[in-house]
């Protein structure tokens, strides 16, 4: 490791070919640019080490800036053989290593304890991480003196606080132990301390099972690669995985740690790179930022890991053209020539994740339709609680197209390193509504949320789910267990067809209960509300709040249509059209709401909700979403405002079987939906054609215009 | 003209040359390729020619369509050779020519006359103006039968429809009438019509004065150049202006047409394109769409006819980059050679335009700092009423800073085109919101609007205003007329100091009245409102409707805070903070606002506004506004999240002086606005300085800390 020209995580041959891409214009280039400024910016304001501050105030922040420009600079040292960059990562280095241990602990702000430069020790963990590697860089060139004071007054202090002090949390399985382990490993690797290094690969007991790297790999994601917190959570936790597999992989290749636990790695770079919609964002599911993309470090970093060191497969290389940059390092080289000549239109796949240890509680499904930033991606919910960070949102649904999330998730009630908004944190109304199943696109049952809103019920808990046959992007989710006395079913598919240019979004969701409840369908929509059509709209006279609990005491309701088995409205969001039409057997009450309510703090966005109230002991809502016509408002150009679906109508049908028809101006489109027990049964289309045979989950049945069905069971 | 190789706008060398920039990756490379795209896609789709339909619909989509394509296959076919696309355009006409005769009259909508292709005689001005321009291309090869077809089926029956029929109208000075003359001027060019022609110029009477593009020139734009409707309708009546100067300059130059009535025309282009913000848009003033920006294809031509016709400044060639295309002319490649090589950070210069006939009628003042994108831009209003699409808004204010529109026009209440909404007219809320004074950036007196909401009223009257002495960016307008016996006088400046990265924007709004009045200061923000300091935010149980008319009826109530005499709030746009900050000298209730209530159609954007009300006999509202910090939501990077202003002070000071004390971590600044009448007094700063002389209108002091200030008249 200290030979040399060998800087742990880079070799000189590697640098050597990395820099061959400055000044180019891709994301190697663009990222090697971006490092020579943040470089120049630091050498500038020269060597700054405050005191201790909130998240999001200038202390925290530059010394989070600053581990950041120990690695970059070393880093940026050796690339451009600039012994300035060098001198000043070894300057911050020294700074600190002169004054960490007299720090006193920063106060604590939530159950994470404290470090000495944050109030979250993960934050410590982070920097150690970045300061280690600026180490790894710096250590060929340091004198023997100046070596051992960093190690006394600052990596080995961090080290004991972190396996010494912190040890009863050093083992936990999280996102957070993993940022601990790769930590202390890749420090440990750096100052060649082969105990710490032991304990960070397989765990304080040493078997590798209950903590440390392995047991985190094989621990913390479902057998599929799934991360129970989602994919906000996984992106972070995913970045120390690469960096520290990548130093294993190097130094201690006899670990195979690539391979470990039937190559959870891979499989779980996989799912986290699968789950972002094809503008790179990632769902906000769970609590979650609704911006966070592939441009974050973690999902790099995992890109470049994937392309490097397994087989990437296409569709993921095209995605990879959204990021603007990459890591820095071999890694992101081999993403280079990648993606070089890979056709950035591929059709997506739909794809289901199964969740939890064995892969058997429940799981997500994620379908797909179409190519590059024309496709569309929906995600329908059906795992494990994402524990601390769970949202109760079992069957919960999300629908991304045209370029746009169209039914959105809420995300976090958080501004994350904004200082004026309670230091960064998460805000009471993460609990209070952003967590709550009313914030979600789904059915919530007696004005409740799932599970009674109790973490650890949920984490006990979960969905089933299974993709549908007969349809490219179609799926079946069933949770029994978050209503006493209610099972859920949502059967979710996007139908193509040739009477509409972007395929439909298909949405029915059964209850089934012996006593009656208030069902609330509802979801998210963006943009501006065009026209209700038919049911009458009443704007009220004055907003009065949705409720008292669960969310609803943050809903204002506008405006609402009189109860009616039918509703349908059409929204304008950017240059696109949306519709979306429901049924229903029992009449139910629409409503228009508005997020904000009883929010003195100014802490919830004014999103746009549609809610469907109906009373009954069993029911079903059949819902259409639809994306339709172009709205160019500088050009003042416009198209097809109206829904290309001219009736959406549920045919009479035995249990178990739906048959739902649409009627456009070019003809009619039959979808069957079947369980398992009713395939093998017949459709009579009295049209003369012989009667048909169901075989699979959807059919789809394009109609002559006259013709009439009838179902023989 | 009907040389060969001549086809009115283009001869056969100049399509040679554009030919040239085929395939390149400039504005003439991409218009070209949208053309291409164009002609084709009107190609596959064969010839249509539907029946009458609403704004909006298919068939008045494709109408305007066929209009575009006759001149554009037209033009494409002479650019690449291509008979196909000639034979195209020539039989769109033909297939007009065959039905137009008989085509019943369309149903009116508005007040404009119905033509028989569309509901608005304007509509097909425009239509016979591209069809005359197409009809110019495709002549030289038109045998003399098809050629004599069109006249009698098409093109005739226009002039006469235009000329005769709606002969009342033909002379009437409005940008519609800009529209007719072009129309008919151009089409008797091609058709060698002079009678048509002389009327087109010269108006009814012959005259040039009273009618005609020549009257329409002189009358239409004040002596500087501004056009009374605003940008929106500016930007839409140069462009037939453009294409009509154009063609009587290259074929009757004895007419001195680029030069008529003191150069009116040079300095109409000039004023129009100053007006847009640093992104290229225009900023909403009047009734407007909030997204017209310099791409619009009359804003194309006049930055073309300035760049080939004209010197144009080097200011106004670096906004020209931001025009994704340009006009496919001659003229477009002189602003392509005329752009190369212009540094686009060009500092901004602020600009006063007069306003009214004489430019007597108050002006527009257009304050400017800053280069490119990074720049800011205020337009504070005191000129005449933009008749019928006036807003009631005399000293409204709006401001441009980091990107963004911070204090925001609302525009109007209309969705061009878009056949849901009203057919894409004109809807009500735009008489019962947009043009009120409540929904501008302004002080509204006693819950009413300006001249009290009456537009004949206000066509009468305007306000005063000049740029101020001792500061690049300032300005003092006065109305005394608006509201009876109150008078208004707002000072605005952008405030550039060391202390603030971004300038700071300064607004002084002052109401004399001898009796007492209700006054509203208000602003609509955009973003999120991070938190209000000092002064603590009640959130109201239930959201009430703020009044019955003015625009009031329209206005939620959210929040509010106690009455204070100062008052502060951030809010979070994007990657910026901004900061309001207001001190008055009586208490005044600050309120939250957003619009939408009364809204059963769902005609309003759901817009902020923050609302300070007081009741005073004469009162001055004292305001501060600064951008700051950033944010980045995707990597979670934050910083400067507070207000740079730690203290907003007003000093003591005789009428017509007024010093604001502004503090920062960084020190302190004054600034002195002293009226006329108080220059040449002297201000006294206590720290050992000797008296300073004041000068001009805006005096700047960096201070010392300690420093005291006092005013000895």
């Amino acid at each position: 490791m200290s030979a040399q020209g060998d800087y742990l995580l880079w070799t000189r041959g590697e640098l050597d070919e990395i820099r061959r891409q400055q000044g180019q214009d891709n994301a190697m280039g663009r990222s090697l640019a971006a490092l020579e400024a943040r470089v120049a910016a630091s050498m500038a304001r020269g060597i700054v080490i405050p005191g201790q501050g909130e998240a999001g105030s200038f202390e925290h922040n530059t010394h989070k800036e600053n581990a950041r420009v120990i690695e970059g600079a070393a880093l940026w040292g050796r690339l451009s053989d600039n012994a300035q960059a060098l001198a000043h990562a070894e300057e911050l280095l020294a700074g600190y290593a002169a004054c960490y241990r007299d720090m006193p602990y920063q106060v604590a702000r939530n159950t994470n304890p404290p470090g000495r430069l944050f109030h979250q020790i993960l934050n410590e963990h982070i920097w150690l991480l970045h300061a280690s590697l600026g180490l790894a860089l710096l250590k060929p060139s340091l004198s023997e003196a100046r070596y051992q004071s960093l190690l006394d007054g600052l990596f080995q202090p961090m080290l004991e606080m972190f396996t010494e002090t912190y040890r009863h949390d050093f083992d936990r399985i999280h996102n957070h132990g993993l940022w601990a382990v790769a930590a202390v490993g890749i420090c440990a690797m750096v100052i060649e301390s082969p105990e710490h290094l032991a304990i960070s690969i397989d765990g304080l007991d040493g078997s590798g099972e209950t903590g440390g790297f392995l047991a985190q790999i094989a621990l913390l994601f479902s057998p599929q690669g799934y991360y129970v917190e989602g994919p906000y959570y996984h992106r972070f936790a995913i970045h120390p995985l690469c960096l520290f597999a990548e130093a294993i992989e190097r130094h201690h290749p006899e670990r195979r740690v690539l391979t470990h636990a039937d190559g959870r790695i891979e499989k779980s770079l996989h799912v986290l790179l699968s789950t972002a919609y094809p503008d790179g964002r990632f769902p906000a599911l769970n609590d979650a930022s609704r911006s966070m993309d592939l441009d974050d470090e973690g999902a790099r970093c995992a890109m470049s890991l994937l392309a490097a060191r397994y087989e990437a497969p296409r569709e993921l290389l095209a995605l990879a053209r959204q990021q603007q940059g990459c890591w820095i390092h071999a890694n992101g080289l081999a993403l280079l020539n990648a993606v070089q000549g890979v056709d950035t239109q591929v059709e997506a796949t739909t794809q289901l994740f199964r969740d939890g240890p064995d892969g058997q509680s429940g799981g997500h499904a994620h379908l797909k339709r179409g190519q590059g930033l024309a496709a569309q991606h929906v995600v329908l919910t059906a795992g494990q609680h994402g524990m601390g960070h769970g949202h109760f949102d079992e069957l919960g649904l999300s629908f991304f197209s045209r370029g746009k999330e169209v039914l959105k998730e809420y995300g976090f009630a958080r501004w994350v390193n904004v200082e004026t908004k309670f230091g960064g944190r998460y805000l009471k109304e993460n609990e209070g509504y952003a967590k709550q199943s009313v914030a979600h696109n789904l059915v919530v049952v007696d004005m409740q949320s799932q599970h009674a809103a109790n973490h650890a019920l949920a984490d006990e808990r979960h969905g089933e789910i299974s993709l549908l046959t007969g349809c490219a992007a179609g799926t079946r989710a069933r949770c029994d267990n978050a209503h006493d006395g209610v099972a859920m079913q949502r059967e979710v598919l996007l139908v193509e067809s040739r009477h509409t240019e972007t395929p439909i979004l298909l949405d029915v969701f059964t209850l089934t209960s012996e006593q009656p409840h208030v069902y609330d369908y509802t979801f998210h929509h963006g943009g501006h509300v065009v026209r209700w059509w038919g049911s009458e709209f009443t704007a009220l006279d004055a907003l009065e709040v949705m409720g008292d609990r669960h969310g609803y005491q943050h809903l204002w309701k506008q405006g609402q249509c009189r109860p009616a088995t039918g509703h349908s409205m059409t929204w304008l969001e950017g240059d696109s059209f949306h519709s979306w039409h429901q049924i229903t057997q029992a009449p139910a009450e629409a409503f228009q709401l508005r997020v904000g309510a009883n929010d003195p703090d100014h802490n919830l966005r004014p999103d746009a909700k549609v809610m469907t109230r109906l009373t009954a002991t069993s029911q079903t809502f059949y819902s259409l979403f639809e994306s339709h016509g172009h709205f160019d408002e500088a050009l003042e150009q416009c198209g097809g405002a109206r829904p290309q679906v001219i009736h959406f109508r549920v045919l009479p049908s035995a249990d178990g079987l739906t048959i739902l028809e649409l009627t456009f101006a070019t003809g009619r489109l039959l979808v069957v939906l079947a369980e398992p027990a009713r395939q093998g049964e017949s459709l009579t289309l009295e049209a003369g054609e012989r009667p048909l045979r169901i075989e699979q989950d959807v059919t789809l049945i394009d109609l002559p215009d006259k013709a009439r069905v009838s179902h023989n069971a």
